[in-house]
């Protein structure tokens, strides 16, 4: 809607918007347990795991006495608590390690690696995720997300949407808010994003939440770009 | 000299031990002052530049009170004292802006693409320098150095040797420092590092600060590696 030539630099949203957290972390434990011979309903797991992802981070904000918690750790402790809910059982310190570090395990979307390899020739290109620093790194080798790089909520103690994360990715990165675009499937970021002055992108995702996803189908602002996908948005930005 | 089978990230130095500054500011200044028309001895400017370079950050040390001040703008200060010590006259705002920006234009040495290609299979790599972010993300871009992130003195609000920026690379690493190798060309930044726990590697750049160098020729202490060039360290690490 209004001037995009004066962007210098793309920050992202991971989960979801790059990365297809879901079927990844369903498809992984599901052949994992073969071998492991744990049984669960891992897609229970998994969609549990992230209805509980906002509501653990709101508990870091309402306590800034205790400080700030990675997101690592936020994962592992509503993984403790969905293991008892959903009644799973035999599984062992390793194992929580590993279903938790299955986070840093996820596998772009189809159109992620190649639009972002277009996008890094013109611009600074780099994740604005609530992943901790070690999460998003450990991403980026394992799905091939070719980051400049990594600007994490840890970075700023802050998560997502409050003010710090977004002001201080464009501090880093020495640029007015306005020369920085934020990149997501969900309008609730680009919205506090835009608030602050950086410009938006929406890329919609509609198979993120599964086959019966409900929101952020469609954009639901005023985004200074909507692209069907990371190629659109590449070839938007004149790349 | 110990176990380095556990080391999991390479941490580097960058001016001096990944790229050539003396050299790329004294050539890029030498050509852009045939076509601006100001005349100077670039070679003593960028000398004189980067022997108060710890003193300014010796400031920032001893003052705390005033906040910690990015290397862009400790650049730009002692440029504007020496330009004075120098008498170079005639130079613009532009032209002083162009002539900081210079430190995000250096290039690699001859060996450090290939090698840092070559650990980035293995390991996760990055900057661990005095450089603010912008700059080693520019610098990256320019030089075509393949980091998997951006670790510098800025996300730790104080300038290396402080131990903060080490203990602060293996802290957003989620690693101990153990499995942390910090790589540089001078001994004393490896001497801080290993006090701290991490790993060590020593690569000389004799010819650094020009012909008539005589600091840092030659590996003064115990590290875990002495290897001549990136491509040699590659090969030690197993890569």
């Amino acid at each position: 809607m209004s001037d995009i030539s004066q962007v210098k630099a793309l920050v992202f949203d991971v989960f979801g918007t790059c990365v297809d957290w879901r079927t990844s972390l369903i498809n992984d434990f599901t052949k994992w347990s073969l071998t492991r011979g744990v049984h669960a309903d891992w897609t229970a797991l998994v969609d549990g795991w992230r209805a509980v992802y906002a509501a653990s981070m709101d508990e870091v904000r309402k306590h800034p006495e205790h400080g700030y918690v990675i997101l690592d750790t936020l994962h592992r402790r509503s993984l403790e608590k969905l293991v008892a809910e959903l009644e799973i059982s035999g599984l062992t310190e390793a194992d929580l390690l590993y279903l938790t570090m299955g986070w840093h395990r996820l596998y772009a979307w189809t159109d992620t690696v190649g639009g972002l390899t277009r996008l890094k020739t013109k611009y600074i290109i780099g994740p604005l995720s609530n992943g901790n620093v070690a999460l998003l790194t450990e991403m980026a080798k394992f799905a091939g997300l070719p980051w400049d790089l990594i600007l994490s909520a840890e970075l700023f103690q802050h998560y997502k949407p409050d003010e710090e994360t977004y002001l201080g990715a464009a501090r880093l990165l020495c640029l007015p808010p306005e020369q920085v675009m934020m990149v997501a499937a969900h309008n609730h970021d680009l919205k506090a994003a835009q608030k602050l002055g950086l410009k938006t992108a929406f890329v919609a995702r509609p198979t993120e939440y599964g086959p019966l996803q409900k929101y952020d189908m469609k954009a639901t602002g005023e985004w200074d770009i909507v692209a069907k996908d990371f190629g659109e948005l590449a070839g938007r930005m004149g790349c």
